[in-house]
């Protein structure tokens, strides 16, 4: 490698503090269905949150799984239905939502973590009743919205060492189980475990001030600016939940949101450990 | 009701000794699909399994789920195989197995228990790598024979209060996916955690010396003479593997193992509290 | 015995959420001398009460003794002298009342949790200067009226394990010693530990509106309502001051007040484990 | 007072390292009957105690109480028995043995503890099952000798902080009581506990030459000597038991035993804290 | 010796309750320079320390040095300075201050510790950061006045069972260094200690209304006193702002402050350990 | 900076596992005199220890300071006298090796640590007495060589979160003082902790085959290999102590001994934390 010493140094000297600011802390990570590009790009993201977990900061990994849950609704020959961006689901297709994100998806990144050499626990909203919801809106079924969460598991989980997995399912008093949004599970988890950061990995650079050109990154965004950029237009479409999502984050308690490229080798290592930030930040 | 006070007195009498036996030990309980007859049964045994916790015994449920594979199996157009009562299973249908198991099932049981009052979390053998696995034969595709159980995971549940709820999944030291018999891995577990009962709900009243006469039953077998009952064909079938992973059990330092019927309400209730064994009892 | 696995499951499934709710807690557990009816009748109340401890209840007993002290006095030739139902107690009494009381009813009731099972420890108040007193009046002599209770002995030996005995002799700080009312020690005492519940062993059936008609024993009674019935003439004589105990215990922060038939066989197991009360509740 | 400063150092400089080394250490003292002259020269031991006990010394005391026995046996008209020095002692005997040590010489012990500062909980043998005895002989009756001891709620208590006094009584495992010799239990509860030293206050200056002579003190004895000493008649008569005791503590591990007149004012201090012997030291 | 089993009696009854009072309490000595008489005095007084750090008495250590600082900047042909007595330090004057303080005087009574038995750890107030200072004025160089004291590692030390020894440097946040009167250090450190009591080893008697007549040493003074006492002249020269220093250590928490006699022997036990106060006591 | 976030995710991505390694495990660094270039240099090397420590290595700091002693004694007109390289010490001697490496060098190092933002604590080896020794020979006087060492005190500052910072000076039982060769004090003190590592900060590349020749860098010796080097000459003149105080410590039990030329910037930094050695490495 072509790396000299004193750049080594220079690394290492910038990263040392960092790895002391998050020690002990929470960092939860978002890994959406859009960012699982590929089987060794998962794997790869599952290995960087090994490490970070291994100089001892607490990760959370909360994920997705839109595209795997369209493919056995097909092989199943389920016609998926959306309404407004958002799944409508039927009890049928709530049965498969279950079993691809908490019995497949869940599962998988839990596999790779331990072949990485972590040890991961995978949990739905439904483990140890986490994620309390209700219905979202009469048509969309079993789409669900928050109510409540408990992130007790989580901590004793992440006391005992785990890196803990949470699929984005939840449920009612009565047992109904709710499909929810993973960056809100995200956010809401998050804010109750005063995290000191979040990370959401995405398939996007972050917020463009000119979508078509990468060098209009917003680096950081107050939550007080949000929405001003969602008024004057550069922030919209998919784009709008996801930043409230990030604003209620910082809202909650979170100290930093993060939306990263997660399509990039090794983005989660640079974003925490060094001082040059990939994406965008809210504060 | 018409039971006396003197009568509850003296059940009370009766369990309160137990209750003190059975304080902080582990009990694990297998659940098999056979013995899910309906939702409602489901339900009251996992109202017994919250009871039992709440008095502080540690219950472990190791739960099976044939049918629900079956079923699922056949709507998604995959027509089961099975050699020898073993399910051959290619990588397909390990798929569904383990969507089924430990995406349906698992998070089931969990859900009720939830309901019931209790927290559980649900784990398959990948979670922490709990069950490690080798195929158990060529032919059989991903059907999983137990190489390493690692119970860590369970106790730190049991320490931090829960009920982990285990499907009977494994995988190898490279993450390939297995399917192991419930039984198997249910002895395998409470052997390795020391657990002072291996409770197996079926769908049988117990070994009887005539499989049509319920009057037979054998209500307790040492373990060195089970090996004669099945040469003498006292045991026999499918209950043949079944023996064996009770004799397994208590080889590794099982306190007592017992086969009930699991479909006789409370049975579970009535095997630990009570001077009268339901079941046969292995020792 | 003829009662059905059916039968004892509703036993049992009624009787463990309270084993639960009284888990770690405190329960006080006075026992009249005038329930101490035979030698037998002793060992089946301790046999209860070493059964609710190994359950995990953190079981408080405090005694009274009058007939023993009466047969004592007459074999010491020393006449009773009694006034307004309290004993008038000289110099000469007061040694032989702390005699029985700590050095015979205490040490056999001692005697006997220990040949039940459970390991109890004697204490009267003047034992780490537990119950302080002073006169109740200048013609009763060494009558004594409870000033201060302190429970830190009684946590002690409660953390360490064993079940404290109590029989209610004070002193005050020049250590002069005191004869006093049972009922008010296991009050004051229950109140200091803010107990879950009181239960007072009589030799009545509870409050009964005709005192000689058990069908019409008043289950419960709102502390707000006592001085209407001891006004209306329902709670009068002995039981007053009783009563009066009751009430002072619930008003110091004890959850319960039970008032019960000690002479019933394991009348305290039924009124601590089933639903169905018996005696007269105070709340 | 005409102490100089130079004096008081001296005194405080040879005290201090006694103190360091008595520090958590256990001492047993054994004050017999005949040592507790008046009710102020108890007052002035047990003062002496608690003194020890502040500077954190964990002080244990074993107690008789014949002439108190006596007397009351009187008053109930009952008349002694003595067998080679030892009290016969019937059924009815036994209850006022009972009652006068553990109801009255020990309560007054415990009062006078509580009037000097400290805190002492009062125990018998029976407490906690602590000292199990058998017949001594058929022809004694209710005189025990020691079979088992249990230190447990000793070492609860000294944990917990308290001084506890013990009286000379002891059960079988049927729960019949037996009074026990107070020497006896002493070395056997001092040996159990492994004390730092056991000190035996009495009514003689220690063994002595010509026990004419008080300045024939021998101040030390080699326990491999006693045996010397007894079949030579230095030792003899009502001493010989108690050296006996002596040898017997510590054999079973007490650092060391001493015989001293426990009628001169503050004996244990001087004892503990000097490097002035009085009275005979056995190793 | 002459000293009578009474007398000792007498000494150790009056010195015990004292030994229990300051059990785990904090003594901070303050040594000055000129009660540093002899090689032989500072062996006596480190083995008075050793003696009060054994029998539970947390001891904290603050010296000067002044004579030895002088000869050492004789040696080197370095003259020293004063100004209104205090010593003028520019920077080859501190480095010798430094040099000498921490790295002679305070290793040797370090050393002397170790040599009585007890274990030190010698700090300057560089060690820890635990004084921060800045320039007490332009004029006097490398003199300085306390900004803020640290002790958490003085607590540290106590807790794992040390005798920290401080010399009276300190520095400012870019690591100038300053020498520092020790009665102030002595002073600030306590009063952050919250200390039970701050001795200062002077030599002199104490406060004398008449500076030739011992006898007329005042024994206790009220800090609201004091300022009287100076403008009086009753207090002056040097001693004012030694007093100075007790009234701001009593007004900082310490709870009692005392100015003795440092080369009388054993000054300190006296003080600490007898009703008899030497010296005069600040409150 | 020119580091691609690609080489960042390399250098991070090694460096880690290291991290991970070394966490809560004690590196030992010896910084001798000749390393300790400029005060610049000094600031850097201690910059160095505190990011170390902050990630969670406990370092523990031995240094010597020859060239400092000799400026000094010229300063107080003391002729240093050699003898086989080993410094001859007289009384006079000695008193100013203690006073520069104890209190100057010693607590230079403390201030520039805490200058970089960590908390050090500065040492000899007569605090705790950590160091005994006696004399090298008769001839060099106060000349030591360790007989004992007791780390407790380390222990207790890293426990407690500090750097220690330790001189190399001993003393005997009696208290005499004496000057002992930094490498031995490291490898003895690094022995003792059973260190993951000993880092030896020199003047020189590491062991070279040709003086003359950097890239003749010897990069492994196993320790059954160093007195053939010493043999063949490899290894000679005053690198044959050093090598020997490597190879003790590795007999003692430490894990790895680095030899580095503690002249280049970060050399600690990226011996610790990278896949390249630099120096010679002793297993």
């Amino acid at each position: 490698m072509a790396i000299s010493n004193t750049e080594k140094a220079e690394v290492l000297t910038q990263a040392l503090p960092y790895i002391q600011k998050y020690r002990d802390k929470i960092i939860v990570v978002k890994y959406g269905g859009g960012a699982m590009v590929t089987k060794a790009h998962q794997r790869s993201v599952m290995g960087d949150i090994v490490l970070l977990n291994q100089i001892g900061i607490r990760v959370v990994l909360v994920h997705g799984g839109g595209p795997e849950i369209n493919e056995t609704l097909q092989r199943m020959r389920i016609q998926p239905k959306f309404q407004n961006g958002l799944r409508v689901t039927d009890a049928e297709t709530m049965d498969v939502v279950q079993m691809v994100l908490s019995g497949k998806v869940n599962k998988e990144l839990v596999n790779l973590i331990g072949g990485a050499g972590g040890s991961a626990i995978g949990l739905s909203g439904l483990d140890g009743r986490m994620v309390e919801a209700k219905p979202l809106s009469a048509e969309l079924g079993y789409v669900g919205e928050v109510t409540k969460v408990n992130v007790k598991p989580i901590l004793d989980l992440l006391d005992a060492g785990y890196i803990p997995v949470l699929s984005s399912v939840g449920c009612d008093k009565k047992g109904s189980v709710y499909n929810i949004n993973a960056d809100t599970v995200a956010a809401r988890i998050a804010g109750e475990l005063k995290a000191m950061c979040l990370v959401s990995m995405t398939d996007t650079k972050g917020i463009l001030r000119d979508p078509k050109d990468d060098a209009t990154l917003i680096s950081e965004v107050n939550v007080s600016e949000a929405s001003h950029l969602i008024r004057d237009g550069i922030i919209s479409g998919g784009m709008i939940p996801k930043v409230e999502c990030c604003v209620e984050a910082i809202r909650r308690g979170v100290g930093r949101v993060f939306i990263i490229d997660g399509r990039v080798p090794h983005a989660i290592l640079i974003e925490a450990l060094s001082d040059e930030g990939i994406g965008t930040m809210f504060f």
